[in-house]
C-alpha cells in the first residue's frame, strides 16, 4: 500500500465510523460487520478508452468509479459502508488525485462511505473500486425471484448517459437550448447518482432487482434468465427525460432507452400485491419510478409498439469483448 | 459483471464455503462473516511492464496477484476466506484466462479462499484482487506495537525474489548448475508463497507485524515510523539462500536481503518473554524464523557489520512514483 496518493484521497474522503476498526495506512484494513447484518460485496473497473473518454475530468472519474460500485450495492439493496481503491496512473499527477480524490469524497460523504485502503501504481490509466455493504440476513434483492405476472418497474428516466456519450462526440452547440439540453445529458454520463435509497427502500418489496449499466434489455434479460421467466415491455411507458425526447424523437428516444447502458438506474419486478407498498416505499425515499410492463411465461424480453405490434430492437446493448 | 471470463475463473476456483450466501453472478455477493470476528480486507495490483515482464506466464500472474494479497492478510494474522477480481485484458484470450484462473485457483485451493465475485474489462493488462480474512477481534497484528528491547524476526530468507528479477533479464545459463540456482530465484519472485500459517500463529505473541512488499529496510522502516521506535539489525543473521549467497557472494547478497522487494516474507517483533513461545509456534506451522535484530529508542533502521561498524546500504527499496 502506497501512502502519499492514497493519503491525499483519505484526507478528502475521511468519514468516522466506529466499524472501522483500522483503516488507510497498514497491510489490510479491519473492520467489525455489525451483528447480525450480512456483508455485500462488489468490485467494477473503469478503464480510460473503454470506459470514459481521454481527457475525462478526474473529479468526474472519482465519482463515477464509486458511483458504479454504489450501484451494484443499490441493486441487492445493501447500505453503503466501505470501499476499497485500486488506482494506477501514468505517473504522479498531484492534480489529477486531488480532482479525483474531490469527486471520490462528493459521492462518499453523503452514502456515509468510508475509504478503508487502497493501492496506487504506475501504469495506463484504471481504476478498480472494491465496495463493502450492509443487508439483514436473507434480505438481499437477487435477479432470481421474479415471478410471472410480477409488475416491472424502473426508476428515473432511460438511455440519457449514451445520448449523453453522443452528445460528447458531436461539435459544441451554438444554440443555448440544445447546449444546455446535452449538458443534462453528459452529466446523467459523467455523474450518475446510484439509486442507493431507493434499492433499501425495495427490501422485502421487490422479488428480483439490477442496476442497469448493460441497457434495459440486456440488464432484464438476466433478471429473466435467473428467474426462469420472459417479460413484456410497453415501449410507449419506457420513462425518457424531456432533453432525451427533444434530442432524439420518439423513436430513437425508445431505442436508447431499452438498449443505452451506463445508466445506473434499478430494474426490478414487484408482485401486484405490493405494488403499493413499493410505490409508496420509493416515493418515501424520494426515488421516481414507473411501470413499464409485466414478467410473463417463457424467456427473453418483448417489446410492444404503442400500435400493440412487437417492436424491432435495432441498438444492441453494450458488452465487453462482445 | 460479466460472465464469460470470470465464470471461466469460477470453474477453476470453486470453493464450497457455507458463508457465500450468494456468490458470483449477481450484481453483488452476499457473505457472513462468522460471529465473533473481524473483517479484514486488502487491495493490491498488478500491473505490466511495473510488476512483472510483458510474456510473464498467465498461471504465474494467476497465482501472484493472489499471493501479494494473501500476503497482506498473513501479516495482519488473518485466515484467507473470499476474493474479488478485477481483470483488465487487452483483447478476449482464452488461453491467458485459463492460465490465470489455474495459476490462480492451485493458491486459492490450499488456503480454501473462494472466489465471490469480479470484473472483466478490456483495456492495457491489469489486474487488481481484493481479499477477504478474518480475525478474532483486537487480535490483529499491526505495524504499531512494536517495543524498545522486542527481537526482530523474518520468516524465510530475503533478497531472493530481486535476484530472480535479474536473473530473468540476464541470458540463458549454459551451466546447469547456475542455471538451476537462477531458477530458484525466479520461482521466489513468481511463485512467492505467503505466509498465511505464519501469520496466524503469530497471534497473541508477535507485537507488530508486516510483510516484506518494499524490501526489508523499507518495510521495518514502517514498524518503526508507527511504532514510534528504532531498530538495529546484524546483517551476518539476515537469512539468505543457498543460491542467493553463491550467485550473488556475502556483501551483495546482504544488500539484496536489506533492500530487495517482492519477497512476501514476514518480518515482525516480539518481546523477550514470548520468544521461545513464537518460536514454537512458527515450527508448529513448519514455517523458518531467523533473529535478525533489536528494535531500539529513536527512529529509523540502523544495520551492523560483522565487524560492529555501521553497514551503508548501497541500494534502496522500490517504491511507486518514487
Amino acid at each position: 500500500m502506497e501512502f502519499r496518493l492514497i493519503d491525499r484521497i483519505r484526507e478528502l474522503t475521511a468519514q468516522p465510523r466506529d466499524d472501522v476498526r483500522l483503516g488507510i495506512g497498514d497491510d489490510a484494513a479491519v473492520l467489525a460487520v455489525p451483528a447480525g447484518q450480512e456483508l455485500v460485496v462488489a468490485i467494477d473497473t473503469m478503464v480510460e478508452g473503454t470506459h470514459f473518454l481521454p481527457g475525462t475530468a478526474p473529479a468526474d472519474l472519482g465519482w463515477k468509479a464509486l458511483a458504479v460500485n454504489l450501484s451494484d450495492l443499490a441493486a441487492m439493496g445493501a447500505t453503503p459502508a466501505w470501499a476499497l481503491l485500486a488506482l494506477t496512473l501514468p505517473r504522479a499527477d498531484a492534480p489529477f488525485v486531488d480532482g479525483f480524490a474531490e469527486g471520490f469524497a462528493q459521492l462518499a460523504q453523503p452514502h456515509r462511505l468510508a475509504l478503508v485502503g487502497g493501492d496506487t501504481t504506475g501504469g495506463p490509466l484504471c481504476i478498480s473500486v472494491a465496495v463493502h455493504g450492509f443487508v439483514p440476513p436473507g434480505q438481499a434483492l437477487t435477479r432470481a425471484g421474479a415471478q410471472v405476472g410480477d409488475e416491472v418497474l424502473v426508476t428515473g428516466t432511460l438511455g440519457d448517459a449514451l445520448a449523453g456519450l453522443y452528445a460528447l462526440r458531436e461539435p459544441p452547440q451554438d444554440d443555448a437550448h440544445q447546449a444546455i439540453l446535452r449538458q443534462f445529458l453528459i452529466e446523467r454520463l459523467t455523474r450518475p447518482d446510484p439509486r442507493v435509497a431507493a434499492g433499501t427502500a425495495l427490501r422485502g418489496l421487490a422479488t428480483a432487482c439490477v442496476d442497469i449499466s448493460d441497457g434495459l434489455l440486456a440488464d432484464l434479460g438476466h433478471i429473466c434468465e435467473a428467474s426462469s421467466v420472459g417479460a413484456e415491455l410497453e415501449a410507449a411507458q419506457l420513462p425518457r427525460s424531456p432533453a432525451l425526447r427533444e434530442l432524439h424523437g420518439e423513436d430513437e428516444s425508445i431505442q436508447l432507452a431499452l438498449s443505452g447502458g451506463d445508466n445506473y438506474e434499478l430494474c426490478f419486478t414487484v408482485p401486484p400485491p405490493r405494488l403499493a407498498d413499493a410505490l409508496a416505499a420509493l416515493a418515501e425515499a424520494g426515488c421516481p419510478v414507473t411501470r413499464i410492463g409485466r414478467i410473463t411465461e417463457g424467456h427473453g424480453v418483448r417489446v410492444r409498439a404503442a400500435d400493440g405490434s412487437e417492436l424491432t430492437v435495432t441498438m444492441k446493448g453494450w458488452e465487453h469483448f462482445a
